[in-house]
């Protein structure tokens, strides 16, 4: 009996022909083409789709979903570990695009070239009232550790500088200057003048980001979201900036995606909306198909995985 | 007889007393108070102003000019060859700066955040209509290869990449995974994705970014100035824009300073203008003074500069 590879998104024939290369046992179907097989022929999922958990959950054969994001918050997370099913996830595979993104992010901000941007609307030449700053001159604080956190550290301490990091239990990580635990993220802010939420949505990390925590921020400080939406107040934030209680947000994601077109945030003047692109990269297929090969080796032989598996009790 | 060290720029009191502490000769002066100064005692410059010139150049006190930024083509050169006047420049106080400002250009593109902030503008939110790409894939042009360039290029060889190179004889730089001769930037332009001019105004640079030069250039190529200002044929460089010849243009510098209210520039949506602010630096004083002391040093015991020393026939 063939098994089902199930999958989200369309790949290459090369990456598909290299999974029947593996093992003659599974075959790799594209969700459009799904409308007639058997359900509990599905053994692996590559991505998920809502309206799949009624039909593969329903019954014992799904046994390993590989998630094509980071963040496994929209999943069946429960049901998974009451059925024992595996899961792993796409980190890795978004963390030099996320670097990147925010290199650019924090750099406009220290060089003065957001506030360039709005005097080139009104055709005005005022080098005189541009801030500047080195990144080293800041303090820097990253929520969230994992592989996104710990690509953007290195590259500021390639720029001089070495961020504070906040992670589940204040754990030690490589280039980090230290590293609190969660619960004392509101303290650490009070001292940041750039923070950056790259934490995986959880129920302890859902609107984490409230009034009470940009309150707490310096008012010469940035707030900066590649992480999750639902992270964020956003009522709260929109207020923080419109207050001025901080200086100046960049937001890659939000609580409601599309951001409605009458949102106020898309018009308030200190702050960047980008239309969760952070994680977009040009080499995705290659760079997921590298941890789904590895894991599906394994799982063949011994059902096991050895890259990227989440605890789906923590949900990361 | 006190002799002067005539200064265009205020610096703190902690800097003068160090000059003064060094040799009890010479006496620091902001150009504010030289009005009742004997011209004929002033021995060295820092920085230099046009209405100087008569004064400094008509007798022989003049030894030493420390010019405050890298580039010195506003200086009479020809006359300080002449009168055998040394001169030093502020090569390198600005690398650090250039290096974060282009970084964020360069990323702002490669993310697409520079579209991102147009859709912005329109409270759209259209993931899809937004370029990315790595650094790495893109071939990056660096005409200058002094300080300023290889601080770039170091920057870009942690982001993976390694760019290709300009300056005069096309001599080999750390950083650079090629360099060519000034004669070949055309033909080197023709195969960039994007091309940063970071080169000091000379004679031979004069308008080198001209129609030939950006007919030349890739339709999707982008084209960033740091360096001066009349390198460019600012008519042409506008048409090149409105004609989509290239993409992208990003401008810090401009034949005309400020940038004229009515200068087209303005308002094409391919171009981001920023007020002549790529070298601003916060620790400027202490970066500048290192190297005047250190050439302040030698001077008094052997008439000779140890830094940042200018060939005056050349100019660079």
């Amino acid at each position: 009996m063939t098994k089902y590879i199930l999958s989200s998104r369309e790949f290459r024939d090369e990456f598909i022909t290299q999974i029947h290369e593996i093992s003659d046992e599974y075959k790799f179907i594209h969700y459009d083409e799904a409308t007639s097989i058997d359900w509990s022929n599905v053994a692996i999922t590559i991505g998920w789709k809502e309206e799949w958990a009624g039909k593969l959950l329903a019954n014992a054969s799904l046994e390993w979903v590989q998630a094509i994001s980071a963040g496994v918050d929209t999943l069946p997370l429960a049901q998974f570990a009451q059925k024992n099913i595996l899961l792993s996830n796409g980190s890795g595979i978004h963390a030099q695009s996320i670097t990147d993104h925010l290199i650019a992010l924090l750099f406009m901000e220290s060089r003065g070239i957001f506030t360039a941007i709005k005097k080139q609307a009104e055709r005005q030449w005022q080098p005189n009232g541009i801030p500047y700053s080195l990144l080293s001159d800041k303090e820097i604080l990253i929520a969230g550790t994992g592989k996104i956190g710990q690509a953007l550290a290195k590259a500021l301490n390639f720029f001089g500088t070495q961020p504070v990091g906040i992670n589940t239990t204040g754990h030690a990580v490589d280039g980090f200057k230290e590293t609190y635990p969660l619960e004392e993220l509101i303290e650490q802010s009070q001292k940041a003048d750039c923070v950056i939420n790259i934490l995986p949505l959880t129920p302890e990390t859902t609107r984490i980001y409230n009034s009470h925590f940009f309150n707490s921020m310096k008012s010469s400080a940035s707030f900066y979201n590649v992480g999750r939406g639902p992270s964020v107040d956003t009522v709260a934030l929109t207020e923080a900036l419109r207050q001025k209680e901080i200086a100046f947000a960049a937001l890659d994601v939000f609580e409601e995606e599309p951001l409605p077109a009458n949102d106020p945030l898309w018009t308030l003047e200190n702050v960047l909306i980008t239309p969760h692109i952070s994680g977009l990269t040009p080499h995705f297929q290659k760079a997921f198909m590298a941890i789904f090969m590895d894991n599906f080796r394994n799982f063949i032989h011994e059902k096991k995985l050895v890259r990227n598996q989440v605890d789906v009790t923590k949900g990361y």
